[in-house]
């Protein structure tokens, strides 16, 4: 319980920020960053995967990425401006990063339930800002953003 | 079901050679490949923690990365020296990756019963070789180690 005594929209709005030069670059415009239990930036990041056409770099793996090695990170914080993926849901659970600052999950509802069931303190904002920018996104970029959630019609699990 | 005619030990052996240069280097010495159906590479990498200070490329993220933008994996073949963590787990489950060779899950457990579930073939070689290389870096660097997979004595969830 980490977060409960920081300004947690004005955490966001450093994800969000990112998100929107992702968006200015024709990216996938997810932000995050990466932050100490006081609420300093430690990291912070976009999805790349148009810009350097890297498949491998989402906002909260940026975020991870550009924080550098962390010993231990029960007690950061990483904030996003969208629920996580898979993907992105396994590096928190696997460096049992302590908070999670999700901007919204209205457009992708990601697995917060599995965060929380295994202890990740999610707080999930509801914000409008990231909730249009995403879906302006969607709509415009149907296929980037079916790539970069490995939906391609042809699903052999779940 | 794709890997059924493909010989899995020479592919696991081109991700073997990755884990051996990157052990060789002093880093963690998991090393991992991504292939299409047909068994043809697309991309290799190793874990890249130490080498370049990087804590976001596992062997597996590496390999993912370096194969490039791809627009579906359900008939790609991930081959990675050891059981996969939550990320890398998580990274194989969003992108819908078909098949999954792992070299050994006894240095490291992984999570292949929740990617079977989730409907991926897993395949577990159980290969020695692996497990030597792995266990030598272990021993020898279990500050590395936990490093790499979020272990810091300090586990607020699961």
């Amino acid at each position: 319980m980490t977060s409960l005594n920081l300004d947690v929209k004005k955490l966001l709005k450093i994800a969000y920020e990112e998100a929107l030069i992702g968006f200015n670059e024709g990216g996938v415009p997810v932000g995050a960053a990466l932050l100490d239990s006081q609420g300093n930036l430690l990291g912070k990041g976009r999805n790349r995967r148009v810009q350097d056409d890297d498949p491998s770099v989402h906002g909260e793996t940026a975020a991870f990425k550009n924080a550098g090695r962390q010993t231990c990170y029960t007690d950061k914080i990483l904030v996003t401006t969208l629920a996580p993926c898979w993907y992105c849901s396994g590096l928190i659970r696997q460096f049992r990063i302590g908070t999670v600052i999700v901007g919204e999950s209205q457009n992708f509802e990601g697995h917060l339930d599995w965060l929380r069931e295994a202890g990740v303190e999610v707080i999930e904002l509801n914000d409008v800002g990231c909730k249009v920018l995403m879906a302006k996104f969607i709509q415009q970029n149907p296929d980037i953003w079916n790539e970069d959630i490995g939906e391609c019609g042809n699903h052999t699990h779940a």
